[in-house]
């Protein structure tokens, strides 16, 4: 285990019929509120109306900046924070998937600085200050509510940038399982993509088994959200099934997955931020397309991990290290096939044709995150497999 | 999964040589600290020099709280307490076991109210301020450097009791696992059994497996502490062993693995600490002679959930659900054995005429923590398993 940090403050307030506390969450943290939301999920079960009850019960002066988009935009977040500057206001209130928080961090990190908010994502500046986040997460996967990361893309530039700072963890998620019935299968089994997609970059990022306690924590992990992926989308109103889902994502994102592994990469990620630099397509929708052929580029270069997980998660016994590493790649592909993700960027209708401009993309991605080992070439043989 | 609220704020810096880093990360809670250690770990490795001048660097007043026996007493918190009084002191730094950090927990919260503190243990004030608390575990297990439990022993009425606030919530806990080379063998296994113990009091105390999550979470750091634990021992200088231990022993009981799990009971550690109120036993030591005991309890009362544990643990297919329980019992008592730990109350010399005292002294413990099911007599038909 290498050396590390973890510190992870925010409120975890998890259950049914939790979205009415937001309000009093809030209020301690001012008493002028934005609230961030998007076009689809806060219109579900009521939430809109029981989240400015709840804010305006607790006698916050509430701002609305609703409309955030999937692969969240530099436009939108910059009203954003001509809003919050324009009004004084003092907290940001996401309601939404993982577009909605990412936007809400952005904006609370952006209202506090003269500079532009794209300085941050571009390196130049640093994050020194931030407005306190609340927020309720409407759909499992992102991890957003309680990480320090957000994502955002500059539609001039096509390009779609991922930071941290631990400014931007929130103060307090409110998770409400009930609140993700409404999210359809599809989304579902994205969610539970990405939430599996956070774990296996940290699992498969280092050659050696030196962690055995973060493989344990990310196999229980996977294992959870696999075995209630299907339930949910079978059942979508499956409470059980959907808190698994929910918080597994949580966790597998909050930092303790990470925490011991020394330097980190997301080389899935970024080709996945690449790919939607340029096309609209839903994020875990991406990653489920890269995953398989990610899994096969594994097998040749890291058989030894992707082995290890195959005992780990399917107790896969039989065979050489290779053959064991192959059968892993075999059975998650038969699962995101089972829970109707898509499984090759063919299936997002992205050619062979496109990877060049994919591999270019990914950059500027590639040299903010020092991840010098994946260089224009050596994406584009990565994205040969996804294919 | 049952509604839960999580809250751990409690910064964790991990790794090799992080103990100078305890003064600047105190300077910032006060000027003035009471040095809370025990009579052992602290004088190993160079560690109380390296506190001491850390401390003094950061500008701090030092006063000593030294010679913190285990099953921590009454009488020395008393004393601390009063030295936080007559020198205004403003912070607590903790440098040791867990008895060592449940003092400061103590003193800290002690030192703010007019009453006793043996009040907050009897149920019959709360807690509702504490000085802040900083520190540096010394043993792996106990995991009160990164929660809001405390545990006391009232000597007079031979009683030890265990009650959470989260206000005792370490502010930063400072874990370096080559300050844990020099623990013996055998505290390094009472610490292991510690650590399993806080998860299958967790585990057990359901009926059903509506928790998968958290089955995964606790099988995965159970394998890691069983993993871990004869490499510590057969080689003290492992880093890597020690650190899982030690990361293990937090993420053990951080809060994290109950929950979701709705009212969770500690009957194992109330018995324990019905033993430790009438017998000088280390605490781990306790556990571990109960385990075996409990475990054919859990056999005859809730065989779905060990069998569920062994399919998990031990990957045991073979059987019935009796017989795979049983199993499960069997191995998980072989590798008690196998760490050089007792396993019956008889290796701590306590024969079955003691079991009506102990059954008698954990009446206060239950009814503090409301375990109803608990009564003298059932517990008394368990104590008999652990003969």
């Amino acid at each position: 285990m290498y050396n590390f940090v973890f510190e992870n403050p925010t409120k975890i307030i998890f259950g049914r019929d939790s979205a009415p506390r937001i309000g009093a969450e809030t209020a301690g943290f001012g008493k002028k509120a934005l609230l961030v939301y998007g076009r689809r999920s806060i219109r579900q079960n009521n939430l809109y109306q029981i989240v400015l009850d709840s804010l305006a019960d607790a006698g916050l002066e509430i701002h609305l900046h609703g409309g955030v988009q999937p692969n969240p935009g530099l436009t939108q977040v910059r009203a954003g924070i001509e809003t919050v500057r324009n009004h004084n206001i003092e907290v940001v209130v996401a309601v939404g998937g993982g577009s909605v928080i990412d936007s809400a961090k952005a904006i609370a990190a952006g209202a506090l600085v003269n500079h532009d908010v794209w300085q941050f994502f571009k390196g130049k500046k640093g994050i020194k200050n931030a407005l306190p986040i609340t927020c309720i997460p409407t759909i499992a996967g992102s991890g957003s509510e309680a990480n320090s990361g957000m994502v955002l893309t500059n539609e001039t530039t096509r390009q779609k940038i991922g930071i941290g700072n631990k400014l931007l963890l929130p103060k307090v998620a409110i998770l409400d399982p009930a609140l993700t019935f409404s999210v359809p299968p599809a989304y579902t089994a994205y969610g539970a993509a990405d939430t599996i997609a956070h774990l296996l970059e940290f699992y498969f990022n280092r050659e050696e088994s030196f962690a055995p306690l973060q493989d344990h924590y990310s196999e229980g992990l996977i294992l959870t959200t696999m075995e209630s992926c299907m339930a949910a989308i079978t059942e979508p109103g499956n409470y059980q099934a959907r808190a698994a889902l929910l918080w597994a994502g949580t966790l597998a994102l909050n930092g303790i997955s990470a925490s011991g592994l020394g330097r980190v990469g997301f080389p899935l990620h970024m080709i996945e931020h690449a790919i939607n630099g340029i096309f609209a397509t839903a994020h875990g929708a991406g990653l489920a397309a890269l995953l398989p052929g990610w899994l096969k580029w594994c097998v040749i270069n890291n058989p030894g991990r992707v082995a290890r997980l195959g005992q780990g998660l399917f107790k896969i016994k039989e065979g050489d290290e290779t053959a064991i590493a192959r059968q892993t790649a075999l059975q998650l592909t038969a699962w995101l096939h089972e829970i109707g993700a898509p499984t090759r960027l063919a299936d997002l209708t992205i050619g062979p044709e496109q990877i060049p401009a994919i591999a270019e993309n990914s950059a500027m991605q590639a040299k903010l995150w020092k991840l010098r080992e994946y260089p224009p070439k050596v994406i584009e043989d990565l994205l040969f497999q996804c294919i």
